[in-house]
């Protein structure tokens, strides 16, 4: 299966396709859509679903994965976070693309096996299980990654229970 | 000029189109776009987006107007808002429609003359202003007709300041 992840953002989106069988994972495609933060929300927006859709358009994903949003310590940043996080959503189900989502403690403990984790060391899992000689230049990307790659593992397993149950 | 005013809501979208030029004002258009709580947001942003795309192809506004988003007491709910709101934005963004942006305080100031004024004087307002026999029959269209109203005004009242300025 091929898995589009998306790490929102109103400075940065990262995003990342992967092609996975649940267990092995291969990087496609990765990287981040960097906006201005003075120029208007809209326009940025519009930056970020642009770039989603040209991805989309490349990659052909048979699905795509979130993170959630949640009660952050700045209410201001979530709410301007959750526009993009609406534009996104918007381009997902444009693609008609089914969509998972998770908390970022489902996609740390998917990743590193542990919820807590940093940053640095979802980076270094991301960089390991991809078998990448160095990890990926933006955390956003890595983030991007962990996400569809904790999607990928869910489907697969999902799978496997419902192919158990038969 | 021609004003979209858009009331963003995740059950309820309303929208609304005047013709303007400042001081008069005619409706063109209004309703809501309900979506079902129980779908995924993803679909209902979709929907609210299509609604939209189709009033800004048919009326053909030359700005567009919304309410910001500000702190509410329910985070949950404001989170959810705000990502149907970044959709909007989306849509706005991509018809290439100049934006104005509100409080509630200065749309209920532009309209009712007074910022604290409830929700059926804005309605009562509204109709007055508009001529029309009854009140609008959805609270969101009239909401968003406030928004369009105080956006013409608004840019009405700029445009005499700049001329009154050469």
């Amino acid at each position: 299966m091929r898995v589009l992840g998306i790490d929102c953002g109103t400075e940065r989106t990262g995003f990342g396709v992967i092609e996975s069988d649940g267990v092995h994972h291969r990087m496609l495609a990765a990287g981040e859509f960097k906006t201005n933060v003075k120029d208007s929300l809209g326009n940025r927006v519009l930056q970020i679903a642009r770039g989603l859709r040209s991805v989309i358009e490349q990659h052909q994903p048979d699905s795509a994965a979130v993170e959630g949003i949640f009660h952050a310590v700045n209410t201001q940043s979530a709410l301007k976070l959750a526009q993009v996080r609406g534009a996104a959503l918007l381009v997902i189900a444009e693609a008609a693309l089914p969509l998972g989502e998770y908390s970022p403690l489902e996609v740390k403990t998917s990743v590193v096996g542990y919820g807590r984790a940093e940053k640095y060391q979802v980076q270094l899992m991301v960089q390991s299980l991809l078998g990448l000689d160095s990890a990926l230049e933006s955390e956003d990307a890595a983030d991007a990654i962990a996400v569809a790659i904790c999607h990928a593992t869910h489907l697969s397993f999902a799978k496997r229970v419902d192919a158990a149950a038969v």
